[in-house]
């Protein structure tokens, strides 16, 4: 069983929208264990969408089509693809009644073109529009390639694709067997040296299946595994998320597709009822709105300090000035007199400081990547740990507040 | 001069990122003046990409191909375009020596595999990659279509693209006209107003072309005029301007792809010498941060406030319990008082206050969404301003910081 996906329309075509149902959809499939292995993008052109549309049904056995199926001169997919399979176009009662109702609440116009949206393709299963007009397909086509048809608004193809397509697409390719996915998250193991370490596994994966993806400031990998029921895929999982943690689970912060690692040591925090507070230079509060990003974060975080100017550090915190004349601001004893300083005077279990230089120019002599971060912890000797980052001042700022909160997750699993 | 785009990688495939590279690549080749008909999307699979890439050389002029150029097994569009051109891979010695500068300065381990990045197709001219490892090529084949071949992550994709691609394919594919662009940035008005508020200029749109965008917070315009010279073309984009400012200028607040709102009210600080400082519950730093994004701003922003909890909002600023007990946290005399407090603490010309319900969950009756802005000015009493968002907490948060910045710009404009 394998399918393909083509997005119609010229907007995207151009580029000056971007094609989010191709994505959405491929991920329906996924989860539907329907295998996808192309997809393409044309624009509102007939020729051009019969032919791709035509090596589409040569070479997969099902093809899903979104967008052009709208009232304006531009849609022309449903009728295209009609012209191509032979086949007529039919109105759906219901939904020309919608129309019509529409059009009669709002006393604007109906205009013929607006007839079109409630047309689908003879012979095949009408889906129905709850959040918008144009029908969608189901063409069941038993001498080639099924066809879908979707329209193009995120908005009106997410909800027919949940409740309408998916449910035609697992009855009509049902499979004996379960998939089941597991996310496994790492942060300070770049993608090249965590495959490196697994590469026996990743070259031998037949079941579960082994996907490594990169993305900003972690490494994540899919674990999939088949199997015949639920419970004996998740067996697959735990063994093969077993032999991965040997290895390296040390990088490994935690599971699922929507996670953070400041989702991780924040709800640590929570649930042992530690508070924590933070001195910002370098990042200029960065760190403290990651930790607002949490729901239920206020429970552990009165507050804090942005402190960019020398002033501010000894106005604000109390960081003597002799500290930052004698050591500088980006050094081991800045950052750690930010950090408890901090912590005492919100009298926190923990404080985290940043001070570093951001660039594009040095500081002190200090070249632009040069960070020191603070970490005070209440009856014990505030510590400090020098980074080397590189990229831009974007990048500097982001992978300190992504060093501080791994090294407070190493630091709550050690202390557990 | 016909361009398809092909864009490579199984985790976009299965729809578990959405591909922006096309889109944007899309874009370019579009001011560029080289028309698009057709996107692809290909797994990391050698045999498919062969077909893909051979399909589009088979009828198109210049084939862009983004992804897998990275140092995984997963990554071999090199290695399979280089097969299927016939042609070697060499090494680049700038790229390969910030490779191993890279795993120097950082301590990790140079796997083999990471060698890879710096090779690029023989015979091609190599594109520098200014913020990550894979080079980039540029081949130009005298016997059929020309090649290119830029890397995936979009952070290295863009400034290749911008810096290395797009003035090798101005000169490859030179015309007559120059075609020059301008973007405009709104904050404020979503994309249907504007478009409609512009409906008769897009209609007829000939020359300066007016394309709209709707990005995260903001929409923008891009102006495209092509013309018999650069000052004959920047003339009609005057022009069009001087148009679109008299209907919608109110809501335009800067020009050029590489701009923001927080760059633009930190240069206008900068430029005028007026120092700024905040108090952030709802958002936690994430204003200030915005504002440290900016290079240079350590000038006119020494610090600040994150008051989270009640009692941060006492100790830290001296806001009098009384007022927070008799008018709520989320008030305006809390914001006016976070505000002020703030800009006396520091002494700063301005300083803004966010408090407010960022969500799930209600606060002191009020649902979330719910914000009170403060704006504190020397010599003038301070003022306040709810709004009443809707969406996630993310998007609360971040619209709160969007707000401000406007009521900044606006403000300082108001008062040049």
């Amino acid at each position: 069983m394998q399918a393909e996906i083509i997005a119609v329309g010229t907007e995207i075509l151009l580029g000056q929208v971007v094609d989010t149902n191709s994505a959405y959809i491929a991920q329906g499939l996924a989860d539907a264990g329907i295998e996808v292995y192309y997809h393409s993008l044309v624009g509102d052109n007939a020729d051009r969408l019969t032919d791709v549309v035509n090596q589409a049904r040569s070479r997969s056995d099902l093809v899903v089509i979104s967008g052009g199926l709208g009232p304006t001169k531009d849609d022309l997919t449903k009728q295209t693809v009609a012209q191509l399979l032979g086949v007529k176009l039919v109105e759906d009662q219901p939904a020309m009644a919608k129309i019509q109702q529409h059009f009669a609440t709002t006393g604007q116009k109906l205009t013929p073109n607006n007839r079109l949206q409630a047309l689908y393709l003879a012979g095949s299963e009408r889906l129905q529009n709850t959040t918008g007009m144009a029908v969608g397909s189901f063409y069941r086509d038993p001498h080639g390639a099924d066809l879908m048809l979707l329209p193009g608004p995120p908005s009106e193809l997410e909800p027919m694709f949940e409740n309408e397509a998916l449910p035609r697409l697992k009855a009509a390719y049902h499979r004996q067997e379960f998939l089941v996915s597991r996310v496994l998250r790492f942060f300070g193991i770049g993608e090249a040296e965590l495959v490196t370490q697994l590469a026996d596994l990743i070259d031998q994966q037949t079941n579960p299946t082994i996907a490594p993806y990169a993305k900003v400031n972690e490494v994540t990998l899919r674990l999939t595994a088949a199997a015949s029921s639920e419970t004996a895929g998740q067996h697959l999982l735990d063994q093969m998320t077993a032999t991965i943690q040997d290895r390296v689970g040390d990088y490994l912060y935690g599971y699922g597709d929507d996670n953070s690692l400041a989702q991780v040591v924040v709800n640590t925090l929570i649930d042992r009822g530690l508070t924590i507070t933070a001195a910002e230079s370098l990042t200029a509060g960065k760190f403290q709105s990651t930790l607002g990003d949490v729901p239920g974060v206020s429970a552990i975080f009165p507050g804090g300090f942005v402190t960019y100017a020398n002033a501010a550090k000894h106005d604000l915190l109390g960081v003597p000035q002799a500290v930052i004349a004698t050591d500088g601001v980006v050094s081991e004893a800045t950052a750690k007199e930010m950090a408890e300083r901090s912590r005492q005077k919100l009298d926190t279990d923990f404080a985290v400081s940043f001070t570093g230089v951001a660039g594009p120019d040095a500081l002190e002599g200090q070249p632009a990547g040069t960070v020191w971060l603070g970490l005070a912890q209440r009856d014990r000797a505030p510590q400090a740990k020098q980074l080397h980052l590189t990229g831009n001042r974007a990048k500097i700022r982001e992978r300190s507040v992504m060093q501080a909160l791994d090294w407070l997750r190493r630091i709550l699993r050690d202390q557990k």
